[in-house]
């Protein structure tokens, strides 16, 4: 195992051309990032206050003030700064090099000589740097700067930036580490580790991987270290206990864990970077560790539409099987930072369950953190929603019933807005024998590791299951394999190869049995410009049941179309959907929606039922009649973008 | 309306011989009343402390040291002193009269010159009384002490312990009120309401009835007490919000209150000083509030097991139909407090409706409340409890799937206590024309309205749909009305008289459309000794389906019989309860059971199915296969006390 490394393209080597995602992407271009830039600078009154330009202003010494908002505000800027870059590889438009030298200027005003960049510490409290790992996010924020430096100079091949983000690192290296003079210490919420492996893939220097290393085999060792710096610290942030070893991820070394615990966003972080080094390293214990992970996340602990994070409480993982659907959690954050976790599982295995869910968790959780006007985010994604007691009845204030506009803890649009930019990480691979398509988005990707090979595609995904991959240059002949994913739900799938030879054109069905192994098609012969396949299966609209040992969907059905999860609304559906059910009989309809709000869409409707009041009391021997009522769903990503209401994943199945 | 007062028999007047209550009370006389004993004076090590004694001696001088405790200590002593003096009432045992005296002693020795008794102020803050009304439950400790010194003499006719209730109420009264040189002031906990007008009708002393009068109509007033005396005080004991004015029931006027609200335990004892004082004073717009209020509770805010309270979070309602079943709160006192409210409504209206709710509490969430061996108590009173989050996983940290011993807050046990020890005044209501037969309680009652009657009892409730009412004694033969509640649930409900005539006996079908009036039977020519009447109704087992405006309760159904609730266990059935089912066509069998820890009761059995498990993975496109199991229910009050398990009561209905 960990022998076939895959490589993550650039996202520069790609173009989307896709009737789904450039929707999105242009969203993001040309409404949110400079959206999020006008919040960024407190230009939009009515929303609550940034001021994270400003204090890295102050932090440059370039304005006066007191530092202002969550203690890892800077991130927010960060985490802009990597959309921005990413955006300056996937658009012409030259605004996003303008803003970014802007703000590459200011930040290189702010960072100390000595690299250090945490506008908290040095507006605040210079003399309490690094005394508070558990709490401060110092290390988190500087390593979003990092990873913001490093899509930067993959975007642009320019250093300048990059410079920064190499300066914090060894401002780190020099600090962290079992070596001779540093210092022990690991960060309260992994970050760093990622942001470290992408800059020593980006520069190959290994320094970078070793501190990487040393953040990752540190963690969960004794004596833990959270609680040796709770007594020598003089300064609190939030008050965490730093003996609560599961929530920050500290209570194994990392090769010994086995069940993802605490705060879901800390942990997929975590976990990812773990992956990220054993790929680096072929370090089998590491994998299998992440392997155990994965599987206790996906087979106990993943909501239906990819959600993550079953409690309010510490943002966290619960026990197996314990997925309420109104007081959940599933922060946005979290399904991005599984996009991440099952990127680099399929680096070291090209597996199509980690494909599968990566897909599940693009075209449902993180779609749903944003409206889709791009103006309103949500941070909870739940399954079930009622506005009398959503957002209001303790318990359940967390879960909201429309997305609200920005929040003062903004993690979650800028990691929405980094996440879509950067989407063709997330569907393409290769190294030199093979091209893999994880996603099927639509576009052109030309490859770094076999020289003058492009592919384009075409796709009328996720709504039709239907793709083509076509050579679309291989200047040097080359001979290579590509593997594209097939979904586990597609059903019929079949391969058609049109091969040129000369002027002479071959089709030739391509044999699943053959081809088809673990989820993906390895299809060779595509060799001469035009040369194409041709992918289609079946998507029929599919009945979901949960095990039965989640108690939470006992007797409920949800609806699934393709990556799509399906979901009821009030708006559709009339209020009280808890009063309505499914009829396993019924037979599901498929329509095509074009919609002012919503846009383009697969509506599905059913015949069912809904359950009638029988008056006033609350209990009666009489059981509820039932009236016949259309059932209409909804993309689950699509939903709350149509004001207040009710909404619901799981129904009854009658 | 608010004409035809009926009175609370003392309970000297009653005698229970009952098949199912004798258990009970003799377990709370002889077991829990003794045991409660040895915690108040800590002497059972394993326990938390409870120091009250101790308190008390250190204020009456008789020991050195801190106070220890909850700020509303004392009342574990108040409410076992008023369960001691309901035992003097109803047992011939001296242990009572001997404890009650020791402590009588005790508590007078600690009462100050003035009547002040509160030993958390006197040993704490001397100088802090009466600053912190919201939270420092001096009120409500008073309050207990008073309510247990006239269930002393009601008992004992002994005036020793009332005289240190009336000097508490006199401080009280000489510092609270509208008049000049008194002082503005409500309680934080509703309770000294109940107390003073209990006082009132022991001692016919209008000036008790005037200040409870007063604390009812000053609540809710402008401006905010809560709010003034934070302003004020310099001490804080819980850091409540005195401006959550709902919590406490402080939003409106009395008479205005349309809706339950706060804190469950609270608001029930507000609303049933308030229906007392309505009785009283003939006051028809507060008869007219409480009425509201209580179809606020019944209609919208109350679990089938006659539970209030749907969460944690100020132990509190929230709105209308909103009612979780495992993260409920439910608290056992609000059902205690249910059933005075429900006994003061039927003052003022005997209206069957009051009576079933009180008997649904007392056969269901009282009776919960205990460990059937009196040892242990519940808190919280579920309806679906999974011990793999319960007691455990944040949200479920308070449902509990065992009872605890005791509590540092031990407000529930003493409760259940007070509460099943006083059963007569519940079963029972007499005035000059009529005696009220609220509950099936067999055993003796002897008027005090209608001098020289007394009527016996027999019944086989509530396993059984029968009972029999007998003249025991009618000295001067007067006529008068028996009024017998038939529960509004019965079925096929007949009635014969007995009269003897001399020699000749005979019998007569009552007619139930003449006599039976808004679910009470009006029988009239009841009058030699040894006529009877004889009541028999037919109590099949009942399926009972929630409105389907109660989001949690969709697609369930839940099994009743008589006034008993059942309820699945694991111990029964298995893990997993949520995968069962219960088909609409299932016969549901009752067989009676005699169990070495559950004591007999009818058991209830049915064919029903499980979902089974398809494998390991969270969702599948299969549907769970499901195999046939026989559900077997218990008698709710007896859930979880065969050790740590899984209980539900409401099933999926297929």
């Amino acid at each position: 195992m960990v022998e076939n490394i895959e490589f993550q393209p650039r996202l520069n080597q790609t173009k989307v051309r896709d009737g789904f995602w450039d929707y999105f992407q242009k969203l993001i271009l040309e409404q949110v990032i400079p959206y999020q830039e006008k919040i960024l600078r407190d230009e939009i009154p009515e929303i609550e206050k940034s001021h994270v330009i400003e204090n890295f202003r102050i932090a440059a010494g370039l304005s006066k003030g007191d530092f202002y908002g969550m203690v890892f505000q800077d991130s927010d800027l960060a985490k802009w700064m990597e959309a921005v870059s990413n955006a300056i590889a996937i658009s012409d438009d030259s605004w996003f090099r303008t803003k970014a030298a802007e703000m590459i200027d200011l930040i290189g005003k702010a960072q100390e000589e000595d690299g250090y960049l945490d506008t908290y510490f040095q507006i605040k409290a210079p003399d309490k740097k690094w005394t508070d790992l558990l709490e401060a996010h110092e290390l988190y924020c500087m390593g979003h700067m990092i990873e913001a430096t490093v899509a930067n100079y993959e975007a642009t091949g320019k250093d300048d930036f990059l410079k920064i983000g190499k300066k914090i690192a060894d401002c780190i290296g020099r600090r962290f580490g079992k070596e001779a003079g540093k210092k022990r210490g690991i960060p309260g919420h992994p970050e760093i580790e990622i942001a470290l492996l992408r800059l020593y893939h980006a520069t190959g220097e290994r320094r970078y991987l070793e501190n990487a290393e040393y953040f990752i085999n540190e963690r969960g060792t004794e004596p833990n270290y959270f609680e040796e710096e709770a007594e020598r610290r003089d300064i609190t942030i939030f008050g965490m206990d730093p003996k609560d070893r599961g929530y920050a991820q500290n209570n194994k070394p990392v090769r010994e864990l086995t069940e993802a615990t605490g705060h879901a966003v800390r942990a997929a972080y975590l976990y990812t970077a773990m992956a990220d080094l054993a790929a680096d390293l072929h370090d089998e214990a590491l994998q299998a560790a992440c392997e155990r992970l994965w599987n206790n996340i996906v087979n106990q602990k993943m909501y239906i539409t990819g959600g993550i994070g079953s409690t309010v409480h510490g943002e966290a993982f619960t026990i197996p099987y314990d997925l309420p659907n109104d007081t959940i959690y599933a922060e946005t954050c979290a399904s991005v930072a599984m996009v991440f976790f099952a990127r680099e599982m399929l680096q070291m295995n090209p597996s199509g369950r980690y494909a599968d869910v990566m897909e599940k968790e693009l075209y449902n959780t993180v779609l749903s953190g944003m409206q889709h006007d791009g103006t309103r985010f949500f941070y909870v994604n739940p399954l079930e929603v009622d506005p009398s007691v959503s957002g209001k009845v303790p318990g359940y204030e967390h879960v909201l019933p429309e997305r609200p506009q920005w929040y003062a803890c903004a993690c979650c649009p800028p990691n929405v807005s980094r996440c879509i930019t950067a989407l063709s990480k997330y569907a393409w691979g290769e190294n030199e024998n093979t091209i893999y398509a994880h996603l099927y988005v639509g576009g052109t990707f030309a490859s770094s590791c076999i020289p003058g090979v492009s592919i384009d595609v075409e796709s009328g995904y996720p709504w039709k299951g239907n793709v083509r991959y076509t050579i679309g240059e291989n200047k040097e002949n080359r001979e290579f394999t590509l593997a594209v994913r097939i979904p586990a739900w597609a059903r019929n799938a079949a391969a058609i190869l049109r091969i040129r030879n000369g002027e002479e054109e071959t089709s030739q069905n391509v044999s699943m049995e053959e081809s088809l192994r673990d989820g993906y098609l390895y299809l060779n012969g595509l060799t001469h410009v035009g040369d194409c396949v041709e992918i289609c299966f079946e998507m029929p609209v599919r009945r979901i049941y949960a095990n039965p040992k989640v108690r939470k969907d006992a007797g409920l059905v949800a609806i699934a179309r393709g990556p799509i999860v399906y979901a009821l609304e009030e708006r559709d559906n009339g209020a009280e959907l808890y009063a309505l059910s499914l009829p396993d009989s019924a037979k599901l309809e498929t329509e095509e929606v074009k919609d002012p709000v919503l846009g383009s869409y697969v509506r599905i409707t059913a015949d069912g039922y809904r359950d009638i009041s029988n008056g006033e009391g609350l209990y009666s021997e009489k059981k509820p009649e039932t009236a016949g009522q259309t059932l209409t769903f909804v993309p689950y990503y699509l939903w709350g973008n149509r004001g207040s209401g009710e909404m619901r994943v799981w129904v009854r199945d009658v």
